[in-house]
């Protein structure tokens, strides 16, 4: 048996850690922002009947452009649209399939997105702290991570991220709407902004947008007239799919076109296919646990506060807070109770996913106990 | 909508069409060297026994490390390794999870790879006509492509290899065993005087090894104290399980390390990993159609002989044939009765899958007609 530091691994990669969180069985999950409400029964029926369709053909390729999926992607983002739409008195720019892309993960999606735009001698600005995967994968592809740093409470508004697009000429910008790990909503001025201050790609990672506001606009309706700007999204978090790893997005049709040249063929498998349209045909039932972990998430902000911390807002299902003397110490007391949350190195704080009502209880009732009074 | 040529893309990417045979719905398609045999109806239930299961708790992210799937795989390795190496009169040295890789099909295995020790700067040798996807996976990693040249009949001699390796000192080797589009087998000599004539990575591709002369060893045999070598497999071919996406690899544990710095985390979803180790469970009822797909290739080579065309040697489910005084012609022919197969450019060759006995047979019979006399 060889070791990492024997083999001829390129330069960049020497004395780097993989990136990933603990994967602890514990009672009480809150480390990885999922969705802790397994989904409904009878969606789980009809998922299991379509993947038993496609196990028929499953000697067979699976559709390279997976149409169906993208049709379905498609029907689930424009009635939300519709919606937000009306709600701004905005005219309605409906999405075809020919507007949607879809891969393994939102993390594939980016992947993809900077071996089109970014790579070696290219860059990407993001604004830290943000999703980690960001510049992992800025590096995995060899695209230069520019990190633009964020105005107060860690907002941006449009003058800063006009200001970083302009100083730093970088070839992508990434904005992730709302901000994992610190829940923060972006405005719409501030993307706009963004776009009209640079001729490059703008990404929008709305991974968590369905925890925002009901009916209020997200990127997506900003996309009718911005053939540079991405909106990414995922069936991990709102959807509770994170298992069967589905990530997409919504952009002028020549996004996909350029994503086709780095795409690896057949990328996404049949089961994926099937799994992930049958579970948008019961989008509604998915969903359903939505306002529920918006409620639980509102609470742990309301209670972490009593106990003296510092919640920032989080229009997401998790909640970063500051005000911890000893993040590491905090994180093991949790974890001596069977609940794990999340300490990404941002100094005095932590990060913690809205559970069921009986898991964010549990957590608070922890935190009662631990807080010194 | 905007059109491609307007997007910030890589100059490198340019101008370039995206890989991928034609998704044409024929009768008989014997165009991508799938298994043409769908998978046992029992397997079947198995498998969606395992996945539905697995949607108990999709909500929640996949196995990061897929441990059952990594034994699974060594389990079936090892039994065909046991048989090799009697045959062979070796020792058996046992693989077991530590020495085992999966990802989205073996193509994913392979970026993987070139993302870990290739990329920029650095540089990949193959021996065109290979599989296609090696140089677009080397372009699409930012790796540069050497190609070297075979010997006669598509072969490669160790002192070709050797030839080769020190005359252009690539980073990595890549083989393909047997050979796509050729068929050609590849001896265990020539991979290890290439393997002897680098310090760096040789990877053989052996996505079809499993048609190839019972019992005989493949690279497998060869792993054993050579830590620079990667043999990929995948559950495309002789699995049946194309539309399923499970590519994999075997090699020395540091390998893997490796790979983990460069992978999406979460890359396998519940899903694959349920539907890939369910159908392990039953290796040999999946594997029961190699046989006759090999006995159909055999015949395919004897008549197309027999019809005046040079069918190579052929250790894979296909087979390559020269004589054909217009290739696009005959492919068009074969079309208009419903075949499809594979019309790769090679002057005067065509390449087509071995079916099942009738796929075959309509495929002859098309090709008796259509053959000048």
């Amino acid at each position: 048996m060889s070791s990492l530091a024997d083999l001829p691994i390129r330069d960049d990669l020497r004395g780097l850690k993989p990136y990933g969180a603990p994967e602890l069985k514990v009672r009480v999950a809150l480390n990885v922002n999922e969705n802790t409400h397994p989904i409904p029964e009878d969606v789980a029926r009809s998922i299991i009947e379509s993947v038993a369709l496609e196990l028929r053909t499953v000697n067979r390729y699976p559709d390279r452009e997976f149409l169906k999926l993208r049709d379905s992607l498609a029907a689930y983002l424009n009635a939300a649209l519709v919606e937000e739409s009306a709600a701004a008195g905005l005219p309605v720019a409906e999405l075809t399939r020919d507007n949607i892309w879809a891969a393994n993960g939102s993390n594939e999606i980016l992947q993809q997105i900077l071996q089109a735009f970014g790579g070696p001698g290219r860059s990407v600005l993001g604004f830290p702290p943000t999703y980690s995967m960001h510049p992992i994968i800025a590096a995995g592809t060899g695209t230069e991570w520019i990190p633009g740093v964020r105005d107060e409470n860690f907002e941006i508004s449009p003058q800063t991220a006009v200001d970083w697009v302009q100083r730093t000429n970088p070839d992508l910008v990434f904005f992730c709407a709302p901000n994992n790990p610190t829940g923060t909503p972006l405005s719409l001025e501030t993307i706009a902004a963004a776009y009209d201050a640079t001729d490059k790609i703008v990404v929008v990672d709305e991974a968590y947008a369905e925890f925002g506001p009901s009916g209020e606009p997200t990127a997506l309706s900003l996309l009718e007239g911005r053939p540079r700007l991405i909106v990414s999204r995922t069936m991990s978090k709102a959807f509770a799919f994170a298992g069967a790893r589905l990530g997409y997005l919504a952009a002028d049709p020549a996004i996909s076109d350029a994503l086709r040249l780095v795409r690896l063929p057949y990328h996404l498998s049949a089961l994926t296919q099937a799994a992930a349209t049958a579970a948008l045909a019961h989008a509604p039932e998915m969903l359903a646990m939505v306002d529920d972990i918006k409620g639980q998430r509102d609470r742990m902000a309301r209670r972490l506060a009593e106990l003296g911390y510092s919640p920032y807002e989080s229009t997401s299902n998790f909640i970063l807070f500051g005000g911890v003397p000893d993040p590491h110490r905090m994180f093991e007391q949790l974890l001596e109770r069977e609940i794990i949350i999340r300490d990404l190195g941002i100094p005095n704080h932590l990060r913690v996913s809205a559970g069921t009502e009986s898991e964010t209880t549990a957590f608070l009732e922890a935190m009662d106990e631990i807080t010194p009074r």
